[in-house]
């Protein structure tokens, strides 16, 4: 049904008007001259966001009956303290001491990088793309003040990008070194940058009166899923696999966020955590994806240095063991068929498997959604296996099982090491220290129970350093006993792993926008914003003629039946030309006109408008509020909803 | 429909395990031993949250067409500085400096009186009510350890009476005054407590890499819609009256959360902020709500000392002057048609006017609705008229203007001090100030002007100081220039009011649980929560008679046509028995229940059971989906939904 053209330069201006005229979202508290990374979604970003919301809880939560939790994002720091995201979630930065800057040093070093690389093409008289235009006319006047045409050695260029294809898998050691090794300081002043530092990118606060219980917000609403996975299981009946999802914040203390909404301090997120069994990662409904078709970029290709693409079916992804399981392939192409369905452009859609020294410290691999903007390729969802990593730490710190027992059909025999101990004689022997040892002896792998036992039988006693213990602590033969034994064991006990689908919402709804805007080819000052019915803000317009009196009570009754019908729909009762308020009207992207005019008083029809062609067909209030439903709701084409209604040579004056 | 029987006492044990069996919410973190006043939603409970906050965008945001926002929480320190938040959004505590205990001084006082007038009682042997007994046991549990009955004076159970009756009234500093005056001690230990003093209840953080940012996490969503008033009644073509709404997490820093839900540190609220001509607070739909009867606690009557409660008309309260405008009292009655529309118990709730010196600092009238549980009365929503107090400051605070213009049918002849700048001159003279000592002569007020232009007809000059600006400054009458003239306006400019109905969710979702929970007085063992359809977290319990594999297809046909009916169910297929199922399921609030049975296989009809009275119908598929839809959707009663069903006299075996 759209007519966007097929090629369209970029107009970052004409778009950003849009956004800020209908207020989509704007900078947050710019009354105070606004604070970086934060934004405020004005009444059409709202609705935007929600009919976002709304689809995916349909399309993952209600399509594989998920159980849905609401965690808070005050969370103690101890909980990530355990789960390594104060140890290691972290960017690098470097300062510019002189002029009290501070640039993230991935993006500090391609930036500067890729202007060289502009201003080598320029020396040689190469032209770049549109779409590079801009996102380059962005950055210049962001970071890299003026691109110098200067054209460099062949060899630096096959260098520079080389260090660009894997520059999101360099440590901050590597990072200093290319800072050092290509002469990158300060872009605006050429000054020198102290070498990269480490920045926990997690907000802190302190809970409570005393001061004395530190808390973060949430970088991720998936630690919350993990404490409740006991709640969570038991919720399901004991049965695996199943999943939890959460919708919510999440904030991120971004060094120097720009790009719009692509990088923000406070964002919503929508993350579903799959547990499934470690030893069988295959999924029932793999078959109904097998056959789609992404665009991959494998990590070994990007380990090479390129960035090419590979077409490549679901099912041969998974079986030629690109995609490690069934489950991850499962649901790249459910994330896929989620793109699809609000109206995301595929031809700017490809899914980056993570570099091995790239991945979060927290993951066994991970393949990421990635959307193209002007502002380039960028992450919009992750799909890691977290493997069994978030509940065995938590588990272990907290001495609570996180674990699925499976009743076996066959018992199995085990020889394993026991620790048998003499509580009784534990407790005046440690004092406080009593539950320390206990849980260091029954927290030893079988290897470390066969060396203590031999300890044990050799010398009548363990000596051992335990944590949170002061002295080295002796464990008599007489407290402990440490032997290898048969048992027959009726249930399997393991720690799932999780699958991890995460959504960036706020990532996703500006590649939306972007991957909907367009100029209208006879005309380039009126600009669409091609949403599908569903996902539009609002559903339609109702535009009477003029303010002639007779049309007031045509449009209440209209509305009225709007409502009842659940269709949101915006009255535009100005005094603007019909074409105006159009025109305005499509900037907001709403997909449907509906006009009431002076037959409307006289026979009761209404004329109803396409946004994208200006078609018209004209028909009954209930023909064409039928017609509305049958394209919001259940997915009708323009010609298939309005095959009832009678064309209409309208004028849009 | 309801067959909760009219008294019956509250068990907390029972309500709890219910909670906490069907996972409704539970404490966050509880893995790591909790933190006080945050809890994780499990599904049942972000099912109840969602289908409330559906509900309130429905009676809310698209009946009255407003505007909806969604605003960060991370707030910079200037903004929440120049609302009065940092000064002023504070609770007073008492330090135990032997315990290191701290306690808000208000509940101290009140939960220690409340304990000696329990004693008294007790002493002169008058007994207690079922739910005041419970309210008693928890927090003799909770603070108060022993309640001893020890008779007291009449004339000071006359004063503990009083002092409750005014409790949310006191400052600091009469708080002080009370707890020395009536010996109140740490509850536990009865040691000496020092003075009250006051907390800040938002928590801070530092946005930002470089710390130099100060900020918070935002204890109201109000603010945000506030700073983005100017787009927003751009976004309504500059006509008022409009509101704004938000729905979003706030966060207060509470002292020593107790009380469940009704307590937090991490909320959801829904705010409406409803911007209005402080000249004409009528309110076109006023007509609509007049007739309703509250229950009304107006200030003088608990200034009085008093609690008794006044049944009044909206229209009588408007009329009379207790509430003070038609848009406040338009609210109250929206509220209250909500509160009855998502199933509250009437009889257990009441409007409660704030008195002068408990109001927020930005109020000047504020009607709370509080609801009844076994904690007694809680405020779940504040509506307060917040004046032109936000907008006022923000825009001297940023010098933008926050106003309405409004075109005069006939223009007005003004007679005003107005003040003449030589802006040439007072650059060169008062260099980086000149804005400064600009802004400060043009903010005078009319009395002001008066003064300084006599003060430059004496003198020559003005000689005053200015804020931020070190030395007292000059200003000679060569560079200013203020005298009366007369002139016409055409356009009159104000500072809109607010009204605003501000909803606490978690805390309507735990009084909604209260009122909904019984027991089956055949069963007492048997609990039920009797949600509305249009509220429960589930609508449906899908019920195979057996694990008959006949039933299967059927199971997956059934919830199919359910999911095309947007009607959310649940199937128990396990191996209870039928009866055990339901009983689960009542638990869960799930309104009808639907069985598949041998009979299903043969004609295809099911039955379906209503919760509360366990009555059952019996028809096909399509006609139980349409009783449902009807019943869920359409507000039908069961006789109404089911009419067309055959009576069917089950077994619950």
């Amino acid at each position: 049904m759209s007519v966007k053209p097929a090629e369209q330069v970029f107009s970052r201006e004409q778009f950003d008007g849009i956004l800020r005229r209908r207020f989509f979202y704007a900078p947050s508290f710019d009354l105070y001259g606004g604070v970086s990374g934060l934004y405020d979604y004005g009444p059409a970003g709202c609705s935007l966001q929600a009919n976002i919301i709304d689809l995916w809880k349909r399309h993952f939560i209600l399509e594989e009956d998920m159980l849905e939790v609401d965690c808070t994002a005050l969370t103690p720091h101890e909980v990530l303290k355990t789960s390594g995201h104060v140890d290691k979630f972290a960017d690098w930065m470097c300062r510019d001491l002189k002029t009290g800057e501070i640039f993230r040093a991935d993006h500090l070093v391609e930036e500067v990088l890729e202007a060289r690389l502009k201003g080598d093409k320029e020396a040689r008289g190469i032209a770049h793309e549109p779409i590079e235009e801009s996102e380059d006319k962005k950055k210049r006047k962001k970071k890299v003040k003026e691109i110098k045409a200067i054209k460099l050695e062949d060899s630096v260029v096959q260098e520079y990008e080389t260090v660009l294809a894997k520059i999101d898998g360099y440590s901050g050691l590597e990072l200093g070194d290319i800072i050092k090794k290509y002469e990158i300081g300060n872009p605006a002043t050429g000054g020198p940058l102290e070498p990269p530092i480490e920045f926990n990118l997690m907000f802190e606060t302190s809970i409570g009166p005393s001061g004395q219980l530190r808390g973060f917000l949430r970088p991720e609403t998936a630690q919350g899923q993990f404490l409740n996975f006991n709640k969570l299981l038991d919720c399901n009946n004991n049965k695996m696999p199943f999943a939890s999802a959460s919708v919510g914040k999440s904030f991120r203390n971004e060094i120097s966020p720009r790009a719009g909404l692509l990088r923000v301090r406070e964002f919503l997120m929508a993350e579903i955590e799959h547990f499934v069994d470690p030893k069988d990662k295959s999924h029932p409904r793999f078959h109904e994806v097998k056959d789609i078709k992404i665009r991959a970029l494998p990590k070994d290709v990007q380990a090479a240095g390129s960035t090419d693409l590979t077409e490549i079916t679901l099912g041969d992804a998974v079986s030629t063991g690109m995609i490690d399981n069934e489950t991850l392939g499962y649901f790249v192409g459910r994330i896929y068929l989620f793109m699809c369905k609000i109206g995301m452009d595929e031809s700017r859609m490809r899914f980056r498997q993570h570099m091995a020294n790239e991945m979060a410290h927290y993951a066994s691999d991970c393949w990421d959604c990635e959307l193209q903007s002007s502002y380039g390729w960028v992450e919009c969802v992750g799909c890691a296996d977290r493997s069994a990593y978030d509940l065995s730490v938590h588990s272990a710190r907290t001495n609570q099982k996180l674990v699925v027992r499976e009743a076996l059909e066959e018992p199995i025999v085990v020889n394993e090491f026991e620790v048998d101990i003499d509580k009784k004689k534990f407790g005046p022997r440690y004092r406080r220290d009593a539950g320390k040892v206990e849980q260091w002896l029954l927290n030893r792998t079988q290897c470390e129970r066969e060396d203590l036992a031999a300890e044990l039988a050799k010398n009548g006693k363990i000596v051992a350093k335990i944590p949170d213990v002061a002295e080295p602590v002796e464990i008599e033969s007489s407290l402990v006993n440490i032997e290898k034994r048969e048992r027959k064991e009726h249930v399997r006990e393991y720690v799932p792993n999780v699958i991890e689908p995460s959504f960036g919402i706020g990532r996703i709804l500006y590649s939306l926008l972007e991957h909907s805007f367009w100029n209208r080819p006879e005309d380039a000052d009126r600009s669409v914003l091609s949403f599908v019915p569903r996902i539009a803000p609002s559903k339609v317009l109702v535009v009477p003629l003029s303010s002639n009196a007779q049309f007031t009570p045509l449009v209440t009754q209209l509305t009225r039946e709007l409502r009842k019908a659940h269709i949101s729909a915006k009255v535009d009762d100005s005094s603007a030309s019909i074409g105006k308020r159009y025109a305005r009207n499509d900037e907001m992207g709403t997909p449907f006109g509906i006009t009431i005019d002076f037959q409307t008083v006289s026979d009761g029809t209404v004329t109803i408008r396409e946004r994208d062609t200006t078609e018209q067909r004209r028909g009954t209030i209930p023909d064409v509020i039928a017609a509305v439903r049958a394209m919001v709701f259940e997915g009708a084409t323009w010609d298939e909803g309005t095959a009832k209604l009678a064309k209409f040579e309208g004028q849009e004056a």
